[in-house]
């Protein structure tokens, strides 16, 4: 009898997603909804810092430690954090709207890869159509005994003969392969090379290697993968090498957001037992899901894929590899390696031919990954003398300054501020989340705009930027950002967390509750936009330079490609320069990722380009840390920065002036 | 009830060895004995036809198939075929001696390895002490903000500033261990390259690859290991890379030895089903057996072998691989590749460091393997003008006639009979083997001397050569190898193979039985000198020579070690040359396996020499086939080929002549 009463079990039942499962009792609740599969977001990782993962219990028992992210009131209604929680009893668990992961804003920013796609591809130029993946079909004379050479010699000479090839490496898994290949097919074999970057700056010595032998002419099926692996998400595009075309594209959330928001989270998490093993697990069934995707949209057998290339930050990729990135972390933040040698995808249990190679972009440093080279590469920054500023915000904000002779990069610690993190409702850019703003100057009622037009649930990245330059503009909010609690209107409150501003009242939205602006987001958003800000004038000073010598912004991320410029201008977080400067390439990582694929060209570029970068540690650096101070206000502390901002602001406060001397 | 029946094991006891293991009902005896580990021979692989398994049940009862190979007096004593029973309850096994895999020959062949050694370094010439595997040690600063490049790039900077090495690979397993390493050793590390051998002809493009890294300087423990992998024998040696020396030398049976004792039988075993796993598994038994010894003589952690070169014969190495052998064995007799790219050897189940590389010997064809390029290597034929006959005698016949400016090769099916098979009381050449053999011309009395000085028990190859020199020379037998049946004396009697000449009487055997040779076992030598020294005249012919341009012989293999060079020449399995143009140089393969693990220099020379050497298919034709038919004969039909032996011969038989006018 004690012994039935230790194993029973306990049923846990999730919604909306529907899911069940039977855990031991004592099981963290965070965990198990992760492992039934129910679609929960944690962006600390489940440390009970962020709030995020909050979840009604409707049913059962759970022992919590309460933390301040939940009220008295929402503990009450039966609200726990589900990381904070252990299973006791049999559960029916309800996950609310703002705990959840939604997919629509996928296919929001899978559109989004479409269309940047075709502007992009006249940024990078001048490359060669030539993957580094080829197949090459053989005839051969079958052996006698006056010419019995080796099934390999055979093959080798085959190439050499009918297409001039030579001096390449073989896989052994080839030579394994081969006989039975040539004999089914009465010597006739098509065979896949594959041309991996070599040492720096040696692209002549280059030797293809011979990965893969399949009986018969299968060179119509010849196709690879681009992946852009994102702390956030993992987007996908399956290539046709021949056509030179795009067959499909996926997307889906990196399941290690689960594990944590930001790369930082994830780097603790692999400082537990099992933890690295863990995220690089979960981050490989997020690949093999959009393979999934890509494979069935694209009408493709996975045996046709032939290479996997994959761009990504330096934690993402070490990850994904299985190396541990806990140095990452560390002063002074040293990734393990900035070239890493192609691995098969299989052994990370990807799953895709076991001659398949995964291809990782090189890296400058240990917050400045492959995304970023992948990028550079294929916005054509290092083809060009224009003096451009590249920068991604993601969850990371990483920028670069340069042009086709020098480069200089840096990663601000932005914080998670463009994504909705640090957000009293902040969310991420998906349905419901408010994006477009503005202010009415009499009335000082608002006017928003959701992704998706639907009821508002919180607020999106660039939704902050919008409501922070509308709220400044109309002067409800201060240059420091602080709010003119003077202004006759009952959206500006006194809240939990100091000053705040409703945007919408409680019986407008989707959760019920009202949803609001505080004094604190402001704070998080300026750090976030003085951050960014203060490492490109970092840079530029580096080299002599100002903000208002950049002759191009290119914009990466995203997050990028829904910011409104002239809002991010007046906020301070984009320099002052002519709207026409500005491109938005949407996933530059990912675009990169497809270039490479379609030619060795842009493979050698990508070296090229790390090798030339230099990297600028910002964290400790006083030059950044003075000008980041000085950014700590909107849009800046020096005017002669943002001078056509400033004057507008003077130009308004003399209008209210006069006003009130009129009035 | 029933059911414990059939669950019940059968409990196999084998003698001398002393082994017990349980097996189901209906198991094979030969396979039990094997599984069992009893030293046990099978020479045809358990196909029934070679009579060598045979033992003797004791007690207990087993279904055996009665084969021409066991006498109805010897299956009434008990003697069963292991390969043809099948246990049908508890047994105990005796195996008889002559059905035993004997030790001793082990160490006399170590001693012929060291002795030769010796001699064969003079040999091979100007190469430099350059070992492919290396060490470096480094120390290098630790990483600060100013300087936080990747762990990897940190290393590769401090080898190229310390060691001007550059444009080198790196393992992704190196990669994996490298923080920790660095970290473990103040950033003071040991690390490991390998130079594989590259594409033809291009070895100033060689690039270093980086396969370990240990943290300290280790560079002391430096060591690699040397292998011939012999259809017969398996023989290392641990080398000290540091000292150029070799440390400890090891050798046993190949475990396939008791799944056929050629490499014709040994296909055959990988066509069923699991086969090649199961030889693939029993080799590398074998081999880890070695490795085990030499670590142990030579006092060195395993950990610290950086390398392994294996040289073997083309089956040998295939199977090694576990690549399907099938086709070597059909016309028009293909391997697979004659360059194998290096494996790891821990992926074949070699118990080493997993970072450590197996290189194997290119080949040059179906029959002509590494293990023949090795030994032209180590004799340093390819350096010197001389013309060469150079002939390994093992369980294949390989010959190769040649100099530094071009070499032809060939395989002669020599058949086992150097290796006492398809001998009437042929056997391996272990302890107890008649070796020594004289006759009295005047009483037809043998003289007769074994290894290890024991009683005699058969007859080992060179014996068998000693011994139908002798026989011929006293005129016991005729230049057709017939005997002379009108001699007085009761040692050439009729037996159940015809004709035959006792040399030992069971009283003074080890076996209790009459120990003899057959016209039979004479027919089958002259057919396996016939093979060799037609495919000599073949190949010299072939360049516009005759046997008597040779102007060197090497002769490898262990049996050559022992072989009578006048005896040799006097049946016409060696060339008729003056003596001081023979060298003996004992395992050439193993010799060749160690020089390049000492030298690049020899691992050019390797690729270099299976490039030069041209491949004769002989099997189909015709020049041999009519130097073959004319070889058939003591020494040779052809009395030009041997005008020194025609001449004593015909001087003998004039001496004959005169005495019985004189009487």
């Amino acid at each position: 009898m004690a012994k039935d009463l230790v194993n029973k079990k306990s049923k846990v039942h999730f919604e909306p997603d529907n899911v069940d499962i039977a855990v031991e009792p004592g099981a963290n609740l965070l965990e198990t909804a992760i492992q039934a599969g129910a679609r929960i977001y944690a962006s600390c990782g489940g440390a009970g810092t962020c709030g995020t993962c909050k979840v009604l219990i409707e049913k059962g028992e759970v022992a919590t430690t309460r933390t301040a992210k939940v009220s008295a009131e929402e503990f009450r209604q039966g609200l726990r954090q589900a990381c904070q929680s252990r299973i006791v009893t049999d559960l029916a668990v309800h996950i609310p709207v703002e705990s959840r992961l939604e997919t629509a804003v996928i296919d929001r920013e899978r559109k989004g890869i479409t269309t940047t796609n075709q502007q992009i591809e006249a940024l990078a130029t001048g490359w060669r159509f030539s993957p580094p993946l080829s197949k090459f079909f053989v005839e051969l004379p079958p052996p006698t005994l006056r010419d019995n050479v080796s099934d390999l010699s055979r093959v080798l000479r085959g190439l050499k003969q009918r297409y001039k090839l030579k001096n390449m490496t073989v896989d052994f898994d080839v030579v394994k392969k081969l006989p039975q290949a040539l004999r089914d097919s009465d010597w006739k074999v098509t065979v896949t090379t594959l041309v991996t970057a070599v040492e720096r700056g040696a692209t002549e010595r280059r030797r293809p290697r011979v990965i893969n032998v399949e009986a018969g002419d299968t060179r119509e099926k010849h196709y690879s993968l681009a992946f852009d692996i994102g702390t956030t998400t993992v987007c996908g595009q399956l290539l046709d090498l021949n056509r030179g075309k795009t067959m499909a594209e996926g997307m889906d959330y990196n399941g290690q957001i689960s594990y944590g928001a930001d790369v930082i989270t994830r780097i603790a998490y692999c400082q537990r037992p099992g933890g690295l093993q863990k995220l690089q697990q979960v981050v490989v069934a997020t690949i093999n899901g959009v393979i999934k995707q890509l494979l069935s949209r694209g009408h493709v057998d996975r045996e046709h894929i032939g290479h996997l290339t994959v761009a990504g930050n330096t934690t993402m990729i070490q990850i994904l590899l299985g190396l541990d990135p806990k140095y990452i972390r560390l002063s002074p933040y040293t990734p393990i390696a900035t070239y890493l040698p192609p691995v098969k995808a299989d052994s990370l249990g990807i799953k895709v031919g076991e001659h398949v190679y995964l291809f990782t972009f090189p890296l400058v440093a240990s917050y400045v990954g492959g995304d970023i080279i992948s990028g550079i590469v294929a916005s054509g920054v290092h083809q060009r003398e224009t003096i451009t500023f590249y920068m991604d915000i993601g969850t990371n904000g990483e920028i670069v300054v340069g042009n086709s002779e020098w480069m200089v990069t840096a990663a601000c610690s932005a914080g998670p501020a463009f994504e909705g993190g640090g957000v009293k409702h902040g969310m991420v850019a998906s349905n419901g989340a408010i994006e477009e703003f503005d202010i009415n100057r009499s009335t000082l009622e608002p006017v928003v705009g959701t992704i998706g037009r639907e009821k508002p649930k919180g607020i999106c990245g660039s939704g902050l930027i919008n409501i922070i330059a509308a709220l400044l503009e109309a002067e409800v909010i201060s240059q420091n950002g602080k709010f003119n609690t003077d202004l006759p209107t009952r959206r500006i409150r006194k809240g939990d967390d100091g000053y705040e501003y409703v945007l919408a009242w409680a019986a407008e939205t989707r959760t019920g509750k009202d949803i609001v602006i505080t004094e604190v987001d402001i704070d998080n958003l300026i750090r976030a936009k003085a951050a960014l800000y203060a490492g490109c004038q970092t840079l530029v000073k580096s080299v002599g330079m100002t903000c208002h010598d950049l002759e191009q912004v290119i914009i990466a991320g995203a997050f990028g490609s829904h910011l409104d410029i002239e809002k991010a201008i007046t906020i301070g977080l984009l320099p002052e320069l002519p709207l026409d400067r500005f491109v938005f390439i949407g996933n530059g990582s990912l675009l990169g990722a497809k270039l490479t694929s379609f030619s060795t060209d842009m493979l050698d570029d990508a070296r090229r380009v790390a090798q030339v970068m230099t990297n600028f540690e910002l964290s400790e650096d006083t030059t950044f840390m003075n000008n980041y101070i000085a950014a700590l206000f909107l849009p800046h502390t020096d005017s002669s920065e943002f001078p056509l901002i400033a004057e507008k602001l003077a130009r308004r406060a003399q209008n209210r002036s006069k006003k009130r001397v009129t009035a």
